[in-house]
C-alpha cells in the first residue's frame, strides 16, 4: 500500500494525528491542549493582549514564488501575529491556529506549515495551545491568534498620546521586505546577499518583540508596528488629533542594498515588521540605548508637529504622499 | 455621489469605520479594544479557555440557500465557537473576528453580518473585542476565537474520564441541523413549521451555554459538544480506551416532525449544536434535574460498556456505523 499524500487521502483523523506532534501537550502553563478536546484551557494572566491575523493565497503569499517553502509559511503566520503582540510590548503566552486548506494539497506541505508554526511559536515561549482544520476550494486561508500578558494595564505600548514635538523612531531597517516582493513578483530568484535579505524579509521577518518590551521598560508609551508601511502607521499615531509630523527622508534607515532614491519603499506597502514609538527626546535616548543592549537599532526620522497631515522632507523638497499604506480591498 | 456599494468601492478605512459601531468600545472589562490598536487588552481570569473555528463558503454555507442571510450567518459563527466554550462548561467573555472577503461584496451585506456577530457576542455576555479583515479571490472564509473562563482548573467537561456502566445523555434534540440542510441544500423552501424549524437550526443554532454550566454545576466531568455528529463524539469519549458504547436509537430525542425511522440524522453528519455527557446515573439524575430549571432537556441514550466500538441498539438489531461524522477534506 503506497503511503497517503494529499489531505483528502489521509482524511482528517489521519491529519491530526500527523500534525499531533506540532501541537503542545499540556504543561504547567497549558492544561488542556485543545486536539483533544473542544477548546484550551490555560492559567490566565492578570492583563490579556490579544490579536489576530489572516493570511490568504494570491493576496498574501503566492506558492509559485521563486523558494517559497510551506514551514517559512507557517513561521511568517506566527511572525505576523507576534508583531501584533510586540507592537503593544506584550510578552506571547498562546496560539490558536485555524487553517483552511485543499483536499489536493500533499500532506507533506501540511507537515512543513504546522512545523514553521510551532517553531516560530516555541522560538518567543508561545504554545500552539489549539486550533482547527476546514476544507476549502479556493485559496489557502491561515489564521493564527495570538494571547499575550502585560505586567500591567498602564505600561503598554498604544497609538494615541503622541504630543507636538516629540520624536518619532523606528527600529531595525525599513524597506527590504518591499524589495523582497518585488523580487518575488518579477519571478526572479534573488542574486546578491541583499537580494536574498531583502527576499528574506518579506518570506520570513522577525517580529520584534524583545524590541516591544525594551520599549515599554524605557518608559516609551506611544507606538506600534509598521506592517502597514511607515506612513500609515504615523498617521494613525496623530489621528483623531490636530496633531500632524515631519519625516525626514533621508534620516530613515533604508535596509542594506537599496539606494536613497527608493526611499518609498520604506513608506508606503513596506510590510516590514519593525517598530515605530515616539516621544520626548530624552525619553527617546533612553529607549536607544537600551535597544542597544539587545542590537536592535532605534533611528529618529521625524517629529510631531502642530501642522495636520505627514509630510516628507527630502532634502530642500517637502512631500506628500497622495496614497499610504496597503488597501485589502482594490 | 452615489453611495458606495462593495467593500474594494469603500475601502478598508470605510469599511472599518462602518463597522466600527458593531465592535466594542473599551469598558471595565475590555481596556483596549483592538481596532484602533495592534490588538485587544483586557483584564484576564485565572482559569482560560479558548478555541477557534471556521467557516467556508461553499463548505459550510452558500449565499445560495433559499433564506440566506448574513447577519444570520455572523450569528452562526459566533454559535460555533461559544458551542466549543460550552461544551468545557466554560463562560464567554472576549471575541476576535478575522473575515477574509471579497472586494466584489456588497457593504450592506458585510455590515448585517458583523451585526450578527455583535448580537450573539452580546446575548452571551461577550465583547466583540478586534480582529482582522482581509481581501480574499476566493471563498468567503470567516474565523472566530473565542475566550471565556472557568470558575476552577477541577470544575469542567473533558472529553475522557468515562467508566464502565455510566450513562450517557445528550441535551435537546437530534437531528434537525442535519434535515434542515438537506433541505436548503434541495433548494426547497421551508413549508411547514418542523421544516423552518429544521432550517433554523442548521442556518441560526443555539450554543449550549447555560447548560454546559449547569452539567459542570451538578458535578459532571466527561462531556462536550456534539457539533461532528453524535455518533463521531461518542467515539471520542472511548477514544485511546478498551471501553465502548451503547446507544438505545429509540431513546434518542429526535426532532420534531422527523420519523423514528430518520435517526441516522440525529448520528451522523448531525451539526446538532448539543452537549453529550457521560457520567453515574445516580449523578446524571442530579443534572436532570438542574437542566429542568433552565428548560433544557437532558435525555439519556445509552451506556458506556467494556465492549469495544459503537453499537446502536435498534429494536431487536444491534447496527454499527461504517463513518461517522463529517470529513473535511473528502
Amino acid at each position: 500500500m503506497r503511503r497517503p499524500r494529499t489531505l483528502a487521502e489521509l482524511g482528517e483523523r489521519g491529519i491530526l494525528r500527523s500534525i499531533s506532534r506540532y501541537l503542545d501537550a499540556p504543561s504547567a502553563g497549558l492544561l488542556v491542549a485543545a486536539p483533544g478536546d473542544d477548546a484550551a484551557v490555560w492559567r490566565g494572566d492578570s492583563i490579556v493582549v490579544a490579536t489576530t491575523d489572516t493570511m490568504v493565497e494570491e493576496i498574501d503569499f503566492r506558492l509559485e514564488w521563486p523558494g517559497f517553502d510551506f514551514r517559512k509559511l507557517g513561521r511568517r503566520l506566527m511572525a505576523i501575529n507576534l508583531s501584533d503582540l510586540a507592537a503593544m510590548g506584550a510578552e506571547p503566552r498562546h496560539a490558536l491556529v485555524s487553517l483552511s486548506l485543499r483536499g489536493t494539497l500533499p500532506v507533506a506541505d501540511v507537515g512543513r506549515l504546522y512545523r514553521g508554526i510551532a517553531e516560530q511559536a516555541h522560538r518567543y515561549r508561545c504554545t500552539v495551545a489549539g486550533g482547527d482544520l476546514s476544507g476549502t476550494l479556493g485559496p489557502l486561508t491561515l489564521t493564527a491568534t495570538l494571547v499575550g500578558r502585560l505586567g500591567s494595564a498602564r505600561a503598554m505600548l498604544r497609538r494615541a498620546g503622541a504630543r507636538p514635538g516629540w520624536v518619532i523612531a523606528v527600529t531595525g531597517r525599513l524597506g527590504a521586505a518591499a524589495a523582497g516582493l518585488r523580487l518575488l513578483e518579477s519571478g526572479a530568484r534573488p542574486a546578491s546577499r541583499d537580494e536574498q535579505a531583502w527576499v528574506a524579509a518579506q518570506l520570513d521577518p522577525t517580529p520584534r518583540i524583545a524590541a516591544g518590551r525594551a520599549l515599554v521598560e524605557s518608559g516609551i508609551r506611544v507606538g506600534g508596528d509598521i506592517s502597514d508601511g511607515l506612513s500609515r502607521e504615523v498617521e494613525r499615531l496623530v489621528e483623531g488629533t490636530r496633531l500632524g509630523a515631519i519625516i525626514d527622508v533621508e534620516r530613515l534607515p533604508l535596509a542594506r542594498g537599496l539606494h536613497s532614491k527608493q526611499w518609498l519603499l520604506a513608506v508606503t506597502d513596506s510590510e516590514d515588521f519593525e517598530l515605530i514609538c515616539a516621544a520626548p527626546r530624552a525619553r527617546m535616548r533612553i529607549a536607544q540605548r537600551a535597544l542597544e543592549r539587545i542590537k536592535v537599532p532605534l533611528t529618529v526620522v521625524g517629529t510631531i508637529d502642530e501642522r495636520s497631515g505627514i509630510r516628507f522632507r527630502n532634502g530642500p523638497r517637502m512631500e506628500r504622499l497622495n496614497k499610504a499604506g496597503y488597501e485589502h480591498f482594490r
